[in-house]
This record gives structure tokens, sequence and C-alpha cells, in this order.
């Protein structure tokens, strides 16, 4: 048995609103011991997303939610510090949804529960919670495989200064589109034209939007990448084309709501104007996954992508740092440095 | 130039809520005469459908609003008085978006706009307003193009007792499905089940709709036909399965509203579940006209689709008649004998 203690952040309560760092409760454990079969890793960054919100909270969802008092699910980076299951091997790098901890035990089953990442590493290891990991492959699989931009059509991105947001955006660019961004600072939108090649980005705290989308998109929408619904979704509605397709990836308006929020008021529209609207979850392209990390690594090598990174330092942040998420204070992706990348 | 007289009926105001006989106007006017390509087509039945509440009012619509002042627009049945069009000839029988009226002036080119019936005729000529018409080859495309059911999956259609619902569930019951009907009354129910052959059918006006949804459908539901939105979607979404799809045709509830109508306050399910959300107009599908009028025929023939079919004598009782589509007064499909058929 290995000495030393696991640092654990569980969740103590379902959030009311926004969350608060009270909701979760920070424990030490000793370092479980793999069974046979199992794994033992060790996170190195731990990625907060906005979907953790849902798991926090008892909403119908899709997947079980986190039952309150057990270890705040995440998506993490780890490296495998021992190994009873022959896939993987003492050092190996991974990627799971694991949990807010120092150490887990994985099963190492096929599957999201446990990736091995490529040996020698061809990035930084931060590239695969960002572009490489969940986040690039939903802005991946949500835009071109619901989304299927075609040259020339206008492609419009809320959240766009989001870590999935900012990837859509510089996709449907490779793929010939118009791009118009909507987020929520002028720094932002400066950041989404400047550096990231957008055509047109729109501080949405600060314009009458329906105008400034209809100023942004004088052809009309033909492909919505929806990160957040509410009423972004209602004034992109308003100038939605014949047959537009709005990939459903995120609802982050509502998700800490305390009463009932309604859809859009303009839902009319996707039947008067034929408009094809699909939810999805990245967990459901994990057979696809290749796919995405060819093209999105090429892209990077090519400089034809781009990511901004924020890493916060130190596990026990980390109930701090995730209120990011929701006040609008960040640009790209946003991950828990939890310990020390092998040298 | 022909004598006699036209009799129309004219929209005059846009109805605020429910459509009165007010909305209309009676007028009288010569009947017109066929210019070179044009033809002139009598009335023999005029379709009511829901639709017309969105043509007479100015909601962002999936074609122009019928304006003040015009014939309103409706499909009918009728047959070729004079034809200066080298395709149609005096006598033929035929279907279009033509209007409240004795005789209108039909251009004649290919499309929705006029479509020659088969002659001699296989059935009744009132079969081409009803299920070999729009409302049959709306259900037809809808449930098979969008909703794409398996064997053995739960649809469930709204308004189910109406001119598409009906034939929408008979379709899913040809296919393999599971078929659940919400309608208004008790004897729609009883008509569905014991004379149409669903599985269920639910009357929402006097059942708790989510207890009595999850009774009907205990494998969750995997195709939702939609035609009215509201509160009657929100309960449905509550059963949806993983990967559902919700061929969008109408959005009943929301015609005669007189304040914005929020889309469902379940919206996130589509998220959750993965759902796909389609709109349609069938006026898309012309192109492929005849793949539902060969099956439907096939169908019919067979005894396999059964339809109820009003018949509302007299155009100037259109105005009160049409009515019964939002009342919930009424079984199968609608129409208005405008004059006789051809002997």
């Amino acid at each position: 048995m290995r000495t030393g203690i696991n640092r654990q952040l569980r969740l103590t309560s379902r959030p009311v609103g926004d969350i608060k760092e009270s909701d979760f409760e920070y424990r030490e454990e000793p370092i479980p011991s793999p069974q046979e079969g199992e794994i033992l890793v060790r996170t190195i960054y731990l990625s907060l997303d906005p979907t953790n919100r849902i798991w926090m909270s008892d909403m119908e969802q899709y997947m079980p939610p986190v039952e309150i008092g057990e270890v705040m699910r995440g998506a993490i980076i780890g490296v495998v510090e021992e190994s009873k299951n022959q896939n993987f091997k003492q050092g190996d790098l991974v990627s799971g949804l694991l949990g807010w901890q120092d150490y887990a035990i994985a099963e190492g089953n096929s599957g999201f529960s446990l990736m091995r990442l490529p040996a020698p590493l061809p990035c930084p290891l931060t590239t695969f919670v960002g572009p490489l990991g969940f986040t690039g492959c939903t802005a991946y699989f949500g835009l071109l495989d619901i989304g299927q931009p075609k040259v020339g059509e206008t492609v419009v991105v809320s959240a766009a200064a989001g870590a999935v947001g900012s990837i859509v955006g510089q996709i449907a660019k490779i793929k010939g589109c118009r791009v118009v961004g909507i987020t929520g600072s002028d720094e932002k939108c400066r950041w989404l034209v400047e550096e990231l090649g957008f055509d047109a980005a729109i501080n949405y705290k600060t314009v009458d939007l329906e105008s400034a989308i209809a100023q942004a998109c004088p052809d009309g929408i033909d492909v919505y990448f929806d990160n957040v619904g509410g009423s972004i979704l209602d004034a992109v509605l308003t100038k939605i084309n014949l047959h537009a397709r709005i990939p459903l990836c995120g609802l982050i308006s509502a998700y800490n709501a305390t009463e009932p929020v309604p859809g859009p008021y303009n839902y009319s529209h996707l039947l008067m104007k034929r408009v094809r609207v699909q939810g999805f979850i990245i967990l459901d392209y994990i057979p696809r996954w290749s796919e995405a990390i060819s093209d999105l690594g090429q892209w990077l090598n090519q400089g034809k992508i781009k990511y901004a990174l924020e890493v916060v330092e130190g596990l026990g942040n980390a109930p701090k740092a995730i209120l990011k998420l929701f006040n609008g204070n960040k640009k790209g992706k946003l991950v828990v440095k939890v310990s020390e990348e092998p040298s």
C-alpha cells in the first residue's frame, strides 16, 4: 500500500442557483490500491467544464448525477502510477472521466473511462484537455457531423470565446464559412477576430442583439452552434435560414436557474424555416474519436487552430475557479493543475 | 368571357386570438378568363387546415402571408373549365393551392401550384384532399423521412384524430410500431383505438398527461410527431428516449396566441437525450410526391389506412367551419364542398 494522502473534493450539497464553494467538502483519504484489472491514476490536470454544473444537480441529465457525498466527477489528464491491467503500464499518460482528487482507481476497460494518450507526446500535455480533448472533439463532431456547414455558409457560435466555441469558429473558418461569434466582453471579441480569425464578434452585453446579428449576418444564419440557449437562441432564430442546423451542445444560460426555464419564444421558427435541432453529447462520439484527433492535430500543427488555456494551480482552488465558467470571466479552456507533469 | 359570378372570401382583418367570421369578407366578381398559358379552375372541394391560420397572420412563416384584401389562400380540388395551357385540358381534375372562391386562374406550371389527378380516378375524389392529398403526404414524409420509426419503437402523435395525425398513427402501425395518440375527447380516443388500430389513446383534457403518457409508453417514446407544441410537447419530453426524433409538423396550440409563446420548458431534454427536432413543410416534398401516393394508395386499397372526412356544404360556410380545427370538435379531414363533382 502506497503511503500518502489522497485529497478529494466531494459534493456536499446541490447548488441552488450559482455554484458556491460550500457545495464542496474537502476530504483526505489514504491513497487507494488497485485490484486485479484496475489502475491507479494520479491526476495532473483537471478540466473544468459547464457540464460539471449539470452533474451537480439532479436535473434530467445524460449520466447519473454525482450523488451527495461522492467525489466530484471530472475529466482529467493523469499518469498511471500502478497498473494491474495488462492494457496499461506505469508511466502511461491517460485521459478519462475520473474525479476531483489526487488519485483515482480506474477500471481500465475501453471507452471514455480511460484512454491512453500517444507516446511520445506530439504536443504539450495540456493540449489533451483542450483542442485534442473532450472540448476539441465536441467542437469537431458538433459542427461537422451535426452542423454540416458548407462553403460560403454563415456559422454563428455562442459562448464563442469558450473552450468549445473558440474551436468551433476556427473549424468553420477552415471549412470556408463566414463565422460570427457571440461573447460577453469587447476584449474577447477582439481576441476572436484578431487572433482567431472570426469574421465578426458580438458582445451581447452591450448591443441590441437582434440588430447586431442582422448586421453581422447579412445572408442569415445556416448553422448555429448553441452552447447557451435562452435569449441568445431567440435572437439567433430571428435570422435563421431555411433548412438551418442547430447543434445543441449546451444550455449554460439555464444551468443555474432556480425556476423552470422556458424554451425559445421563437420555437415556431424551427417549423417555419424547417430547422433541425440536434442535441448531442460528446460521449456518443467516442467510437469516432480518432477522426477528430487526426484532423485537429493536423490543424494545430499547421497553426490553423489556436487555443487559450487558463491554468489554475492547486486542487483546492477548483471550487472557486469553476465559477469563472458562469460569470463569463475567462477565455478558452480552464484547467486546474493538480500535480506535476512527469519529467 | 364566361358569364356568371365568382364568389370569393377575402381576408379582411388579421385574427386576434381565435378566427372570427368577420375576418373574412364576401365578394362577388366576374368569372375571370385565362390568358395564354393559364387555366381556369372551378373549385369543387376546399380543404380547411390549421396552416390557414398561419397564412392569416403576419407571424414569421413559410410562405408570404395572405395580404389584407386578398382572396384567402387554400388547398383545393377542382376541375379545369378552360385551358390555354398545353399541359391541361378541359375536364382535367386538379389539386393545388388556390383560394376560397368558386373559380381561380392558375398558371399551370409544374410544382404545387397545380397537379393533375390521375384519370380515371382510382378512388373517390375526396380522397385527394385527405389521405392522398397534402395531409396524407404530410403524415407520410414527416413520419417516415424525419421520424424514421423502427419496428418495435413507440410512436406518439398529437392531434391524433386530425387529418394528419390519424394517418400518421396508421402508417406507424404498418411499420410495426407501438402507437399512442393524444386527442381531446373520449369519443375520439375510442375511434383511434377501435377503428384505426392505435395501441392506446389519451384524452389530454381529462387525465394527468405525464402519468398517462408514462402508462401508455412503458418503453418511452422514440418518435413524437408533433402537431401542437405547448404543454403536450412538454409532457412528451418527460418520457422521450435517447436519440428520439421529433418531426415538427405544427404548433396549433400557439397559432391563436395573442402573447409571445415560450418554447417547451423541457427544451433541455433535447440535449440530455440527444433528441433531433426537425421542422418540415410538405411543400418541400413535392419532388417526392409519387413515393407517398404510391404507398398510401396501396395501403388504402388494402384497407390498412382508414380515414374520416367531414364535408361542409357551401363556400359561405367556410369561415364558420374553420373554427372546428381549433376547438377540437372534429375527426379526420375537414373540407368544404364548393361545387358539384363532374358527373
